[in-house]
């Protein structure tokens, strides 16, 4: 194994990163350049990548790109709303500019390769991460590989409804998974609690304007309004890990995302509903993790489509 | 490729069949001997297919074999209740006796590859099967392959919760996707309308203990009752479907079992409904058709594991 260049082109940043041997050998950020010089704004990252690294570019054995929304098997952006993207051929212009392998696929599910093959994943054949953030994001990774679907167009994991006809979804749909448990909606029904409860512990340091997906965590211990938020939101996660898990029945299921911050206070009581609700828990366990990488996964995992 | 044995064993009926060069030439069924006979039972199955076929043992290739319950990769039922069986070592035994390679799997995965590969599939990559029974069970081949999650306790798809805090469903959860689209939920919310509308002509032909899955299919046309049974069970149905074709985004979504033999009176508003509710439907667009190895589906795709 040589170099690989993995990048994650977020709406500000460009993560970057260099990979040699299957280590991480350097980093370098630079600020998001939008719409139809999103292809130069990489490649100068691609050059900043090798010369900080001190690698000649006959080097890299390829350079794995990720980026929001929905990417087709030629690597062409069909649509990114934030990085005013619509049917752009990103692989084909790097690897004409570049002369290099190019490979671009979607930052959630990269993430999720990232995790599984450098990160909390360890390396086990069967993983899923929920990223916990805006929406509910996700990314299947079996048999050791990203796993997309038809057209790359599957893995959307926050768009399954578990409680059918309730809270109306980004997406269109009525219930979604995302729609009970995205930091937005923690927020939300933080900031519904209270309103519902203006003795609560939490105005004291939070209006309703400032309180935020970690108000509540933050007061669990001292405010039964946080506690019952908590419960609640605790609740709707473990039922779509615990569909997730009856479906996929992967060795781990991992959590990244604003939300994971909390760490144990939010693995350690979801591994004990999700246990309580899946088929067969002490036959073939599935163990809840928070994700390691950080906002390094989408880099990691772009570098490992080419591994 | 030469000659394989798929057999799929039923509380009833072990039912079996040779493949030649991928194609049926022979088909037999018998009883099923249940309990620790079962092996013994299997053998005897074994060599009246042989023999049925003009087949000399040292020409098969291998026997694949599929029956309710959870099975391990080595071919041990765990348990296996209509069956009489626990911890039941039925590959070992089976190649110890006949010294040909076994496979042994679970009947509704291998249903499920075996329409994939010989049936309704038509040989795509990735296809679900749902099978719409007294539960709702379920398989998928992803890349060709059956695919069941770590210790093959995956594809559980009828334990999906869809309305959470709903109906009690058998596996303990509250609002399976089971709960709502077994042909037994059907036939309940079917016998519940007819004694909530006493009037309803469904009444003509059945009572109360005779309307079965059927009954409300039949009516839908002429009976206000028997239409709202429908529509509800249809749109229950669209919201797992549509759950699943967000999540794998296959190509093909099959139904099998009893309530599959509605034909297009089943799947032609149910296409409509999912359509409706899935990310990118014109994209990657996933078609919803019956199954067409009727109950063979189970020995065509014990047979496929050697494929």
């Amino acid at each position: 194994m040589g170099c690989i260049l993995g990048l994650d082109v977020g709406g500000t940043f460009i993560k970057g990163l260099v990979l040699k041997d299957g280590k991480a050998v350097y980093e370098h950020d630079i600020p998001t350049r939008t719409g139809l010089e999103l292809a130069g704004c990489i490649e100068e990252l691609v050059e900043l990548l090798a010369s900080g690294s001190g690698i000649t570019f006959s080097k890299i054995d390829g350079i794995g790109v990720c980026c929001p929304g929905v990417i087709t098997e030629d690597g062409e952006v069909v649509k990114a709303a934030n990085l005013g993207l619509e049917n752009y051929p990103l692989k084909e212009l790097l690897q004409k500019n570049l002369s290099l392998p190019v490979k671009v696929c979607n930052d959630a599910n990269a993430a999720a390769l990232g995790e599984a093959r450098f990160g909390a994943g360890g390396g086990v054949a069967n993983s899923i991460l929920i990223t916990l953030g805006t929406g509910v994001g996700g990314g299947i990774v079996l048999n050791g590989e990203l796993f997309e679907g038809n057209k790359r167009a599957g893995a959307e994991l926050g768009h399954m409804v578990i409680e059918r006809g309730g809270v109306r979804c980004t997406c269109g749909r009525y219930g979604c998974f995302e729609a009970y448990c995205s930091a937005r909606a923690l927020t939300e029904s933080t900031r519904k609690a209270m309103r519902q409860d203006t003795g609560s512990a939490m105005w004291k340091t939070y209006t309703h304007d400032t309180a935020d997906g970690r108000t509540a965590f933050e007061y669990m211990d001292t405010d039964d309004s946080a506690r019952r938020v908590v419960d609640k939101y605790l609740q709707n996660l473990a039922c779509g890990i615990a569909n997730l898990a009856n479906i996929f029945r992967p060795q781990v299921i991992l959590i990244g995302g604003g939300v994971a911050a909390q760490g144990t206070r939010l693995t350690k009581p979801l591994q004990a509903l999700v246990d309580r609700e899946i088929f067969a828990a002490d036959y073939a366990p599935v163990e809840i993790k928070c994700a390691s990488l950080g906002n390094r996964a989408g880099a990691y995992g772009a570098a490992a489509l080419f591994m």
